[in-house]
């Protein structure tokens, strides 16, 4: 379970500009951890928070699931965080009785490609390709281009 | 009930510059209208879209609803347009048996602020004040401070 709005910060770490600060702020609106909590996860040990995933089930139909923010204390890449948290988010989905995962990320974030593909996602069709990457362009909002991903976790 | 996808768009309108028009796309992604448009409503006529509301209820209580954004078309403004899309998600909301209405707003949006009022909703406190409204410090993040309204509309 997600802690409450204590746990919201985004300072220090890997943001380097105001300005990356200031748009993840915006990726990541309060609105989430106050309203979406019990969907969301937290990996905590006696240091803190170390990783953390915020994600909800739609409330237009009873299938899907999406995962909208992810983020892993940097000294702890690579140490099979962010597949956790997958993991045990598409276990608790799975149990609400979703049946499809739904993720975007930036065409730029080559890493978030590469994680999603290799937790099963399919890369949704998109209206050009970026390194052989289907994106669909202007996804949110002009300029914001997106790369999509699908995943059926039962039929 | 709000459309989808190819309702989505930002460009032209009140936006002077790139950097709004991409804090606007940051505010209001596609999740929202992909995933909670049937708490959304638009006013339309033969023009097109004149109006619109995102909100949701919350998934964490079965008392709140959020509203997260609401769009007028400049030519528009002033007709009550935002009042009437209001008082619709009000009444929706209470039909599905939620009982508070919350909304935020930036401390410089001094037309929100009053509408809000005259729409019922108290202010709730905050850690300091700003042209004697409370307000919440670093609400969403580093230097974004919020006004944050509550309305009840049952007990």
């Amino acid at each position: 379970m997600l802690a409450k709005a204590h746990s919201y910060t985004v300072k220090g770490q890997q943001f380097r500009t105001p300005e990356q600060a200031r748009e993840l702020s915006l990726l990541l609106p309060r609105l989430f951890l106050q309203f979406f909590s019990g969907t969301s996860l937290i990996l905590k040990d006696d240091a803190g928070i170390r990783a953390f995933l915020v994600g909800f089930h739609a409330a237009d139909n009873d299938d899907e699931a999406y995962i909208h923010f992810v983020g892993v204390d940097p000294r702890l890449r690579g140490q099979g965080m962010a597949r956790r948290l997958y993991a045990e988010f598409f276990r608790r989905a799975a149990m609400a009785g979703r049946t499809e995962i739904r993720a975007i990320t930036s065409p730029r974030n080559a890493g978030s490609i590469a994680f999603h593909r290799a937790m099963g996602f399919a890369v949704e069709e998109g209206d050009r390709e970026v390194g052989g990457v289907p994106v669909r362009s202007d996804y949110d909002g002009p300029g914001q281009d997106r790369v999509c991903f699908h995943l059926k976790i039962a039929e």
